[in-house]
């Protein structure tokens, strides 16, 4: 499980990065990056341990919340080093959407005893609730709202990593495997704007 | 149980639909219908299990799941069939309101061995907290803070059902009796304007 | 831990007339007013005890909803006569603060065994969690975005109790000085706008 582990430092130390960012962005204090850097860090992670029913990750290892705080403050003091922090955001979410998506499914599919469709959602919200967590606290249009590609991205990774799983290859394959598909769909997205066929027939009058 | 899991099913789906609604009128595309269905679908119920403390019902019958995405499938290639989708959104979020207050006060009064307070609770939580979550993210004003009755039919349905069981009834009778008090409640509501006296002396100021 | 106890009694009140007092500014109705005291006031704790694993206090003691219900329609007919009702719910607010982040930090030290990281958490988490809803949900400007100190207050009095109670202190004497330092710090700020040194350099552009 070091892997996985390695793999889940990174999540949540590139996603409490974004909080960090989204914090810079409002002109928050030290203490509001190490809030938005938190929430956004282990929100997802948060979420997918109560669903499953599983010890929270950080009560038990509280170096993720260390990781949370080195970064918040690591961006506080760099943020305006970086010519458009916006942009730093989306591929530092890219990222960490990537190693959750993945890390979301290995977690789920384990406590549930190997029930694909239970690790595919618990894929897709881990890698997706830090994200909305950030951008409801921070009043920032929600990254899922947005046309490109994202939601898809995560689905994809957790599905690659369960499908190669299944196929009795070693976690770590198929957690690469995971991370490359949705870091690929998302990134092209960030990069090329893809989009996946939308609904398109009317928008949603007023009320 | 058999009634009860019927009524909770109906309500998943038919949250699943007023998630999927809300998509379309964001244009969203599949991924984002399947993921607002679900979110809107079991995020009542979720946070229910979670607060009484038993097994998140999703996680242990992932028929739910396969519903929600059912749900949002068939809602994306069939919404621009319908003349007015907020309406319609209104009219299944009354129903699944209707479901989930019964089911929400079901449960809590099961969990915590009889307590109607928590029933209450339960009930009024698992009835509204789906459609919040749907409106925070499609980043709609909430149905909460709209001027007719709507938490009101919730509690109100739950109370029915808390007040039937407690005489003695069977589930059966009870969840009717609950569904059709909180149903025609929100429905009046809907169709005729209804409200609570409300807080009129005056509205907020600016900050 | 009777102390405690009315703590946390004294904490959930006050959050729940903010959150009556924010269904006063939208004039919402009276369940209206129940449910976002009730949100308000129990959400920061829920949230707290899910993460511990520990059973969720209101579920436990059933009071805590009594209460919520009772300040809301107390509110509901008195707000009326408060000049600035933003005001008071600042200040409310505050009180709400410096208790709940003792309690929170009290709650997390024990349940984790004395982790002092784990309790800053619980005790930010808890004292924040609770007007993070409120703002959500009645849809006002977060009283986290805003450049006063906030958080900050919130961190600082979690951890005065845990160093207090560190050395060797009985549990009154350190809750006192975490309550305190909290209440100084965001008493301050709300009074003379007191401010961390907020990260300056630009804010965001739009997208």
């Amino acid at each position: 499980m070091n892997w996985l582990l390695a793999l889940d430092y990174a999540g949540v130390a590139v996603f409490a990065a974004t909080g960090a960012l989204a914090a810079s962005r409002k002109q928050l204090d030290v203490i509001g990056f190490l809030f938005l850097a938190s929430v956004t860090g282990i929100g997802g992670g948060t979420f997918r341990d109560l669903v499953l029913d599983v010890p929270v990750f950080w009560t038990v290892d509280p170096a993720y919340l260390l990781i949370c705080a080195a970064v918040a403050v690591l961006v506080f003091f760099t943020a305006h080093l970086v010519e458009s922090r916006y942009r730093l955001l989306l591929w530092l979410d890219c990222i960490g959407l990537a190693a959750f998506c993945v890390m979301g499914a290995a977690k789920g599919f384990e406590a549930s005893g190997g029930s694909a469709v239970i690790a595919l959602v618990t894929g897709m919200l881990t890698a997706a609730f830090g994200g909305i967590l950030r951008d409801l606290l921070a009043n920032e249009p929600s990254v899922l709202m947005r046309p490109e590609i994202y939601v898809t991205a995560a689905l994809a990774g957790a599905a690659t990593y369960v499908a190669v799983i299944s196929l009795g290859s070693p976690v770590a394959i198929a957690a690469l495997a995971g991370i490359a598909v949705a870091f690929l769909l998302r990134g092209g997205a960030i990069l090329r704007g893809w989009t996946m066929p939308g609904y398109k027939p009317r928008p949603g009058r007023k009320y």
